[in-house]
This record gives C-alpha cells, sequence and structure tokens, in this order.
C-alpha cells in the first residue's frame, strides 16, 4: 500500500488508531499525533519532514503535477526544537521479534545523524517490535557506532532492551517519547508530560 | 512559472547562477547552495524543506501519483542545527525597493516562528531585495511583533537596514548568511565562515 505522506486529519486518524488498538498500533501515526499533541500543549516543536517526491510531469497550465514518484529520504523523518535543543529522530518498525535490522537504515541517514551529533543535536531511533507492541528510543550514537563495525547487521532486541529506553504507550500523547528524551538526554526521571 | 520544489542538481544550478549573475540573483537557488556548502564543510546542517504537496490520485500498481498540487509551506522554508542551537527561517523576495510587505507571510508561519523564539530557537527571515541585490537578516521577533501590531501592512527597507543585517554575497557560500548569524546571536564579529 503506499502511504499518503501529507495525510492531514489527525483526529480522525486518532479514533480509527483506537478502534484498531487491537491489531497493533500505525507506528507512524502514533509518532505523528504524538507531535501534533507536544505541538497543540506547546512542549516541543517537531515536524514530520515531507517525503522527498520526484517530479516528471507539471501540467502548466494548472499549476498539477501530473506525474511523480516517492523518493528515498536522505536525511530522518522528524526534526525539531525541544527545550532549547535540536531533535532529530528517525522511526523503524520490524515484525522481528529477536533483533533490529540495518538494512533499512541507508548510509545517508547515518551520515546525516552522525553530523546532527557532531553538531551537538540530540539524535536517536524510535524502534517498534510490532509483534511485541514496544517502542524503544536508542541514542544514534549506539547504532551508529555498530553501524560502522561493518561485520554487524543488526542490533539485539536483548541489546536494544539493556541500552534504550521503553517508550511508554498513553493517550494523550499516544507515544511518551518525550518523556524518554528526559530520561536519555536531561536527566529528569521524575517529570512527565501528561 | 513552477518551480520545481526538489531540484537535485547543485552543481549544474550553481554554474547557471554564474553565468546568469548579471540578470540578478535566483535567491531559493542561492540559499540552497549556500546551505550544501555550508553542510559539506560541516559547518550546520541546515535543509530545505519540501513544499508540500496534496496528492490527489496515485496509480498504485505502478506506485506513482498521477495528481497532485503545490500547497503553502505552514511552517518556514528552512530549518537545522549551527554550533549546537536549533535554526529555523524563512526566505522572501521582494521586487519592491521601499519596503517589506507582509502580504506574503501566513499567519502559519507568524505563529510558526513565535512557537520557535519561546522554545529558544535561532529564528529569522533572509528578505532579498532584488532590485536593490540586497539579502538582509531580519530577527523573527522584530517581524512577529510588527506583523502583531495589525494596523501594519509592511516593514520600511530604512527600517530593515537599520535593525537587520545585511548578508554578503560571494562565492563560497554564495549567501554568508550564517556570518549575519554569529553577528546577531553568537556576538562575534571577527570569525567569517569562508
Amino acid at each position: 500500500m503506499i502511504r499518503y505522506p501529507y495525510q492531514r486529519n489527525p483526529i480522525i486518524e486518532e479514533e480509527k488508531n483506537i478502534s484498531y488498538s487491537n491489531r497493533g498500533m500505525d507506528f507512524e501515526n502514533a509518532v505523528n499525533i504524538s507531535n501534533n499533541y507536544y505541538r497543540e500543549e506547546d512542549i516541543a516543536i517537531i515536524y514530520k519532514r515531507p517525503t522527498p517526491i520526484h517530479i516528471v510531469k507539471v501540467d502548466y497550465a494548472h499549476a498539477r503535477i501530473k506525474d511523480a514518484y516517492f523518493e528515498k529520504q536522505s536525511t530522518t523523518d522528524y526534526n525539531g526544537i525541544y527545550k532549547g535543543r535540536y531533535i532529530d529522530f528517525e522511526c523503524k518498525e520490524t515484525k522481528i521479534k529477536t533483533s533490529f535490522s540495518f538494512h533499512n537504515i541507508s548510509s545517508h541517514q547515518i551520515q546525516h545523524l552522525e553530523a546532527v551529533l557532531r553538531h551537538n543535536g540530540i539524535a536517536f531511533f524510535l524502534i517498534y517490535f510490532s509483534l511485541l507492541n514496544e517502542v524503544y528510543l536508542l541514542d544514534a550514537k549506539y547504532i551508529v557506532d555498530k553501524y560502522e563495525e561493518k561485520k554487524r547487521q543488526s542490533i539485539s532486541y536483548q541489546e536494544i532492551k539493556t541500552y534504550g529506553t521503553l517508550v511508554e504507550q498513553a493517550y494523550l500523547p499516544r507515544l511518551k517519547y518525550l518523556d524518554a528524551v528526559e530520561k536519555v538526554y536531561f536527566n529528569e526521571t521524575s517529570k512527565s508530560h501528561n
């Protein structure tokens, strides 16, 4: 199925998400509606970058795009600002229960995350184990280091459980991933955004 | 003319820019190639947000977009990180020599910039007076304040000259706007990125 990356109705999406909750979560949508919540509550300003599109043909007379296709994101899916810090992260979903494969991470994304880390930004992955219904925040530096070991093709679930931080699922926000950001990057374990 | 927002060949674009320099600058392209330079030199990680596209029709069998149109940006054109600070800005071009009209700024953009300022990000406008061939950096707070006075519809060129900072034009980078950022937000007048 092709996803429409510019879906614009978070309320309907949210309802859909609730009624289908027993079938597992629409991860991307869960992140998007969490960002809407964080923005509306003025907690953080984080947006999904639109999926890049390669335009092949334009109908100039009517200002319409008549042929185009989705391109691979060369950076990450999300960026923005939280408590004065630049935030940049990528969301990945896996159906494997025992590990997270590097197969879906592009070298461009690794380079981008390394650059963000060099410039003192906060960079991480949100990894969704769909069959376990668990989301972990894992610092980008951990993945970048393992990725560049070359001999490795994946990180085990146990490693992620050990070095990552479990993201609490809730109603508002759907994914309380900024609580995990607090724990990892701001050392505040007691504060909760709810 | 419809602009292709995902133009991907900075080198060709740059050459075009040089050969056409006597006809005035392609402002958006000048900002983009400056960002490429800043990224390549590892000075800052700043990208243009893709123009949002509203997709009307998709050919699922071939994964092609068959009807779509450009939407208005609800945030700003550019964001990223510089020296650990979150950077967010909008580029505007005017053919009027005496003032910069608020006509092309949407209330969504003003709200977005206000939010960035509240969260301690660096937010500004780059304003290009094409007939004067001058680019100014003007802090977003200045524009937000004037915008919200309601009775005002524009800022005079003299005001921008007084409260803004002239951006030097060069070869690499084409627009040395981070030098202006240094002066305004980091208080370092002596350092130059060249």
